[in-house]
């Protein structure tokens, strides 16, 4: 079984040349849940969405999340009624956010639901939430402490970033197989996800980061980083903030304890040296997904890092 | 202060002729909540829904129910999580059950969610619900006891009528202002809605039907029985299955000890001798509201039997 701990839309790109590579039911993705939020009463599970819709081939393709096609009318009305609307849930989208809301309510696990759904959707791949309790992201501004989609989608992620803060982390607990997928893996791979706020959360959730540097299996990471900007997201603003390095160098500091092997980008060769001085193999390989061939390309570098750990382990 | 006794779709039609001949803010409607139901955790109030769209001009004209031209993307999706789709709700209509929903959880009152939900649509109407408790319109059939959507929408009405429960009703109470309302009106119009499932509920709350026989208001019922048929739905089929006549006499004998003028149709004017000797003035108009110039015409002679009882009262 390959592992990967995944954010949102960079992690659902490379996931879904993944699959191309391997049986979707050899693999399991654990998610980040620090995003979810409520909105009128509904929970949402952004990270979660994007790459269940993704795997399940329906998320929008320019956008990268919400359901091709998708429609507003419930949005505006909820809008008419006079409640914000700056976080785009479309019709279809929202029959996945009343169907969890109502699941949980009933008292089912976020977990179970989230199997529920892919299941639903077709997914043969196991998609694991990081935890199954409340783990909320807020990002500490001048602007004041912001949950995590106040200050990414409302403010566009304008306001300079002072700290992040994993609400619930420390008492929250790896949901059921987390641990277990981890330890067992034949390989571990970071999708190339915002090292603060999709990766970030799910090694807070206490447990998971340990059973990372104790699994036998080879642990590749990507970077989200090329050339120093995020392809994606605010990553860069994020590490500047937090007073890291805004380079794939600053990325592969963040996680040097659980990572083997850090691919990172061609444009970024020259910091080979610097990242193998951390004690990884540093791989260069084309980590811009294009298209679904570059998709695939990228998959098939980390899962051969695997392989060439796993022989050498 | 005009007061009406409301159901769904026949209510909703002959209240849209009474606001063109009263000023809107004039009229309280105390609508029905026994049709009350939840869908996929989310509270549904179908007649007030009718009533609230209707009187705010955004009612589908065809259906009599629902947001004119309203989609179902939302729908179907639920419908593809394995959910049973038979009650028809709409995108923008879902708005409307997702805000109630959210308010209901969030401690507000039926009787504020339904103002609020009014005033959001325009309305100077003032709506309120018979009761902020749960009561819950159950037909007994041979099939077993089905609550009321499941028997009306899900089973088209089909199954022979052995009774009606209306659940929760001896504990609920009448919603602030209910009381006060008819206590305080100037008259008092039963909309030629259904007399078991959309009048009875209303009655069943304790305290309502009393204020009724003991306001100093004239009292005016209109019949939702004509030529021994209902215009719509199922009303004959539940009078007879209940053992009550099922003609404007059946009606107005159930609600004899509340009613001082009875209209009927013309194509019943031979019951009028039999109706009178309940106890009633027996009024007779033309009660198929075809079209705007009906729906005002009748509204007008029910306004007419106030003002005359008035007078000689």
């Amino acid at each position: 079984m390959i592992v990967t701990l995944a954010g949102g839309v960079g992690a659902a790109k490379f996931l879904s040349g993944l699959v191309q590579l391997i049986p979707p039911e050899e693999l399991t993705v654990i998610v980040n849940t620090g995003d979810d939020a409520e909105f009128y009463g509904l929970h949402v599970s952004p990270d979660v969405d994007i790459v269940t819709y993704t795997l399940a081939g329906v998320v929008d393709p320019e956008r990268g999340w919400g359901v091709r096609g998708d429609t507003f009318a419930c949005l505006n009305a909820l809008g008419a009624f006079g409640y914000e609307t700056w976080f785009q849930l479309g019709d279809r989208d929202l029959a996945t956010h009343i169907h969890r809301t109502y699941l949980l309510r009933q008292g089912q696990t976020l977990s179970e639901i989230t199997a529920a759904i892919a299941r639903s959707l077709g997914l043969r791949t196991r998609l694991l939430p990081m935890s199954d309790q409340w783990v909320e992201t807020h990002i500490v501004t001048p602007a004041g402490t912001l949950p995590f989609q106040e200050y990414m989608v409302q403010r566009r992620a304008a306001d300079p970033v002072e700290g992040v803060i994993f609400a619930g982390a420390t008492e929250a607990m790896p949901a059921p197989g987390v641990l277990e997928a981890v330890s067992g893996a034949r390989g571990v791979i970071v999708c190339p996800s915002n090292p603060i706020i999709s990766i970030g959360p799910i090694l807070a959730v206490p447990g998971i980061r340990a059973a990372l540097r104790a699994t036998a299996a080879p642990v590749v990471a990507i970077s989200p980083i090329v050339a120093g900007a995020a392809l994606k997201g605010p990553a860069a603003e994020m590490l500047r903030g937090l007073g890291h390095e805004c380079s794939a160098y600053g990325v592969a500091a963040l996680c040097r304890d659980v990572v083997d092997v850090f691919i990172l980008d061609q444009a970024d060769a020259a910091l080979r040296d610097r990242i193998a001085r951390l004690g990884m193999r540093v791989v260069v390989a084309n980590t811009v997904m294009a298209g679904p061939a570059e998709k695939r390309a990228l998959a098939a570098v980390a899962l051969q890092e695997l392989e060439t750990q796993t022989k050498q382990g």
